[in-house]
């Protein structure tokens, strides 16, 4: 069944069926000319937009429907993440071919709604059109938190530790197999990579806790790669900083599958975007509390080198010395 | 220049450096991972997001991007007047072909942020991407209001009057003009038929006055055309309708262009999508003050028609008895 046979109101009655019942703080979900919500008592609104592009966010023949409604949410509960919020609402636009199958979109919704279940969001708007060729997904997501407990880029002060959570490289290693192999995944290794990049998990439990209990001084997901974002970080905090390379945390399936010698592997993580892991500045005197209150975290936590003053400039090291920035430059969508 | 020579991140320090200061409910606006804000006290949650699609909402070269810009908020900002709420925030969405103009997306900043300034509005975040052939226009518009104060579309009760404010079907004539005339437009009924498709007035402080006052009991923006709309309300709300197909408020410049006798004219205007009008159901008791509430309004509201019980469908009556629903229908996005 293609999407033009129910139409637009078949759709979006769809959308409403999967919804069910609407969540505490959903006062009116999908179905009015807006939603109305409310925020627990005391809370400020955090809001933040992502938008996915067919063929230049994903390509639908590399990702499945299920992995792609996951993947629009969780980009933006990484967002929340970084600013260590509690994620509640999310509204989502879509712009689909009309020739799509009703059975794509109901996969799409799967995944999204179950990674909203997974994080306490519920979908309560959005809008629908048709799209002349390809897929457009922007997903507004809505949370909550306490202005002066949230986490922003501008609070780096020289001095501070540089932690970053899980490994980064293994989501473009994965991208780099899926489009460069024909075959199934055919180690575990390989699966790894792939779900790193196709299924990211955000860290929204963590950067929970890093705000709520004081740690991190500043804080951003690394979206476009380590060294892109730490830049914004010192931009933002009018900073500098050292990260030493060989500190980078990579996963053994990384090690294993990067087509590059080891001395320069942690050059492919870097460059890495979509990694949506936390990077985070913190005061020394937090590396205890850091250390005993991340210990049991599944992803893990990493020093990876201290924030300087402004005018060292935004420095990765490794044991010849300060790196040539132009081999670690991030993804520009109009460059 | 191109925006591929400014790249995503001169983009967005572009937008940023337009905003200005941080308006008194904004706490954290662009640059940073999301956005912080806060409601008033003792203030519901309202959200709503409208996607506007190259070559299916809009065509570049019949619109300005002055226009588009403005168009873009509006439309969020009907949906907002149609449940009464007092707009407050907004996030976009833009997916670009690199080669767009910078002076374009200059261009489209300032009809946004016009709009925005007319409405009380503070652009707090978005998300860039470049776009493979078409213009991608996603906004989010958040608001505030009580909940037991706000208008939805379920409130419409058998015995009500049915209202409507400003005139029908003057987008659809604009657009018509637009499309079959390569000329300026020659009079000023023209360039009004183009103002309404191509810059419309959301109705945002009518809709709020309607809702403060607890003056309607069931509200719809109509965006989709009057028989469709009206019919979203009669499902939501179970109930029925009659409208008056001659009580249809149509302009002297609609009525002088448009290309049917005069006994068809309201035809069109039921058709037309787009008018951004809204469509509201109030208790007989309160004629009376909505007369006075309604009259300094430029617009105007004009009474159309009555709620019947749910078993007496959606009639639309003219002269000659009901009208056939197939002449009514309104836009399906995927039909």
């Amino acid at each position: 069944v293609e999407l033009r046979e129910i139409g637009e109101f078949g759709l979006i009655a769809r959308i409403r069926d999967r919804i069910g019942v609407l969540a505490s703080q959903v006062y009116k979900g999908i179905g009015d000319d807006a939603a109305v919500s409310f925020l627990s008592p005391g809370m400020d609104l955090i809001s933040t937009v992502d938008l996915l592009v067919e063929d230049v966010h994903f390509n639908r023949s590399l990702t499945c429907a299920r992995d792609l409604g996951r993947k629009s949410l969780a980009v933006n509960l990484s967002d929340l993440a970084a600013m260590g919020g509690t994620p509640r609402f999310a509204l989502i636009s879509l712009a689909v071919p009309a020739e799509t199958s009703v059975e794509f979109i109901d996969e799409f919704l799967s995944g999204f709604l179950e990674m909203g279940g997974n994080h306490g969001v519920s979908l309560i708007g959005g809008d629908t059109s048709c799209s002349p060729d390809r897929l457009f997904i922007s997903v507004t997501l809505l949370g909550e938190g306490k202005r002066e407990k949230l986490v922003y880029r501008d609070g780096a002060r020289p001095g501070d530790d540089l932690y970053v959570t899980g490994t980064l490289g293994d989501s473009l290693l994965g991208l780099h197999l899926a489009r460069n192999s024909s075959k199934l995944p055919s180690s575990q290794d390989e699966e790894f990579l792939l779900r790193r990049h196709f299924n990211p998990t955000p860290r929204v439990q963590e950067g929970r806790i890093l705000a709520e209990r004081s740690l991190a001084r500043a804080m951003i997901d690394i979206s476009d790669g380590l060294y892109s974002d730490l830049r914004h970080i010192c931009e933002e905090s009018h900073v500098g900083a050292t990260v030493w390379a060989e500190q980078i945390p990579l996963s053994a399936a990384f090690r294993a599958k990067v087509p590059v010698p080891s001395d320069f592997q942690w050059q492919w993580a870097l460059k890495g975007g979509e990694d949506y892991e936390l990077l985070f500045s913190a005061s020394p005197e937090k590396a205890g509390e850091i250390l005993i209150q991340t210990r049991a975290w599944p992803c893990g936590v990493t020093w990876i080198g201290k924030i300087e003053p402004f005018s060292h400039g935004v420095v990765i090291r490794d044991r010849q010395g300060a790196v040539d920035p132009a081999i670690l430059k991030g993804y520009d969508h109009f460059a």
